[in-house]
């Protein structure tokens, strides 16, 4: 479905050469946001969105913006929907469109950290529980080796005193991205949890995988005996210097889905 | 599958004007029939009813009625198999067909509570277990906010000594609709729930995070340490102030379903 | 798919009427092999049976028989594959067909239990983990209310002691049979379980319910608290007064199959 | 799919006859490869295999090399992704396709164990816990037998301080296969497990069993009594003795799957 770079490289070779130059950002531009619709429908797909959640992407050739789509539900949801925002979560042209009441987390973060290039918010359902408890979500296999060294979990309650539950504005978003700091992931204590990843599919893999991780935590747990985790040294090895193959997984995510 | 109400004001314009001002209800009877057999197949879908249990909906004109499908598997039900009854759960029209079994537990809520327009009777799978132990489903994330406040537990042998376990008739109905009083689910004991809603689409978007809420629930009790809860004043503003938006997820539940 | 035995009653009326007579009892087996050909599929669908286990059923005219399929996936079962049996389950007619191997279990229990007309055995998931604790399974709602008054555990290791695990012979059928008394639900230890009803769709019922109680007695103690389950009043009122609508289910079972 | 051994038995036939005999082992190896591909695709649609993990088969005629796709998510494989590798794991003919970083782990096993003919990697989702608990895994039901006498445990860190946690080398690959012993199932702590098999059929059963034994294991700890194991007896009697009739389960994965 996703139309590649190449197709549009190749329209522009047969272009005016001066003109090729700038449209080429446009271009990138487009392939993200195919990109972006796909990782939507992948994550529905993969049961960590349902009807709510989002993924965003910060804009390939201009830093200060990011692509997300309107407010709706994450399967649904298509190239055609896509807008851009500034890092104050406002939507670059003027829209009549509903958009998504928490667009403020991604504003916040991309704000925040400048090596982020993508942002998954999610209720998946087996990481929330861990944002309920006091037990901490860690790293028990390779897969989930980015959770190493502590995973913070942000108190809405800490910034809002009326019952908020939502990062509503944009002082709740710069409080989110504070709890954050320097990490993959955040808990939101009695909401979900956020991901960040320095492309997309790398957010989208962590976002499916910390899933992944809190599943098998929680059944490690369920044996009642004591859980080895992984190490920081293991952690910070596996995320840091040798990667695992993302694009396989992708690969399978994407050939999975039905076609739209 | 559903027509849109639309569709008849359309007809409506067509047909003598005098006529159509009486009509009107006639074709809101229409609209809300096929909404209510859409989200009984909804329900059968997300798996919150299974060969049993029951949706309804007051009458959109008449509030001394209520609308409910003959006695069938929810997933199999259809425009066609919807009957009108009055509130002691009789039908309005004689008819030969064999109905619910448990109707009356939407005739005596319906008199119990006006504010009440849909109502789903339920064997969700993860709820059932709350409804036989001391531990008390609770609001553990905002999409189960509705739960604040407590969940009573409707215990039939409390009414009746000889094992009945269903609600057959019009007393066990009323001693069902004290036990829930003014909240919005209650449990019954060995058996399932009942959620209430002022809206169709409110009362299916309850009977299904209900579930989710109880899973959740169950797994984070699982990880042994201690679980933090929604406070009053959490729940009571996510449910009267700042509800979420049930129309996104029921536009994923209806693109989920299969075409009938 | 099943064909209506009305249909061979059809044929009978024109054929000749004195071997309609005796023609009767074949066309009601006919019927009866389509309908256990149909529980196997269901069985298999609804996750009560995997490539192994089996269902019988006793033969409509002949008492001292019974009808089951060659040794299949009960997924892959149809019409054709399905067998009779006398009741030290040798095969009617000689075949050089490979059959279950624990073909025993239905012959011991038809023998023993004049009032057993259908048999299924299966290793249903959560089932085999009762019969392998000292935590007994036991009704928790009104649709596993059969479970009243005690499950029984095989041991086959009281009849073996070379560690034999299947019933492969009709000694350890009887003792199966013996151990399963008057009851409709015998689990064996570190294997699975055999359930019994008064029809077929009683016991493909009970089959899946035996499962569907597992599951949520399971997590009832996962919750911690105390557990209340049916009482005897309650199971027995349900089991033999009040049974419940056991053809809606059936309904929705065959509905969900996708067409062979 | 699978192109039948006698299809090229056939066309055997219709060649030189001298040449026939020196044919036999090359469409022999066609065969085992278009069940190396099917294989792929069952575990992945069985659950043990999801973007990662691996099987590979002996060569059927040349016990020196082992048959083993290319690197791509197992539920993608076609027989032309097959290559031969030799017993350290170099491929038989260079190639510059992308290769499974954890070969290792077959070239090992194959060289260290001669009586294995197939060999399954994977993280398959219940099995992890077991191997970063203390709590053993075990055997829970005849199935399952398999696992009787012990699994050990792979510690990857008493190998390599680095926090490696892949089995990345011909080194770590020949620890895996010491610890593996005479073992059929090895878990890898903090990754997953391998099983091994005297044919594919047996592994990729052997693969499946360890998975549902686990799911079972787990439910029945989580019951909260005490669990009663297949004794060695039982253990050995069933592996050894009474295997169970792989093919017939063969058949239902093989049915379960879409067409490619």
């Amino acid at each position: 479905m996703r139309i590649p770079v190449a197709f549009f490289s190749l329209i522009a070779l047969f272009t005016n050469g001066a003109t090729a130059q700038q449209a080429s950002p446009a271009l990138s531009e487009a392939a993200a946001i195919q990109d972006l619709a796909l990782a939507s429908r992948i994550l529905a797909n993969e049961g960590v969105l349902d009807a709510y959640g989002h993924v965003s992407i910060r804009h390939p050739s201009d830093p200060s913006r990011y692509l997300m789509a309107r407010s709706l539900p994450p399967a649904l949801i298509t190239p055609a929907d896509i807008l851009a925002f500034d890092l104050v979560s406002k939507p670059v042209t003027p829209t009549d469109k509903r958009l998504f009441t928490e667009r403020y987390i991604h504003g916040a973060i991309y704000q925040a950290r400048p090596d982020v290039k993508a942002i998954v918010h999610s209720h998946s359902p087996t990481v929330i529980p861990f944002g309920v408890s006091d037990v901490k979500l860690r790293p028990v296999f390779h897969l989930g080796a980015f959770l190493y060294g502590g995973v913070p979990v942000f108190e809405i309650g800490d910034f809002n005193k009326e019952g908020e539950m939502l990062v509503r504005n944009a002082a709740l978003g710069e409080a989110l991205a504070k709890t954050l700091g320097d990490k993959i992931v955040v808990l939101m204590r009695g909401h979900g949890n956020v991901v960040v990843g320095a492309s997309l599919h790398q957010a989208v893999f962590r976002a499916i995988y910390t899933e992944v991780n809190a599943k098998l935590q929680a059944t490690a747990i369920g044996l009642g005996g004591t859980v080895r985790y992984l190490s920081d040294i293991e952690g910070d090895n596996v995320t840091n210097r040798q990667p695992g193959n993302i694009e396989r997984a992708w690969a399978l995510w994407k050939a999975r889905m039905k076609p739209q």
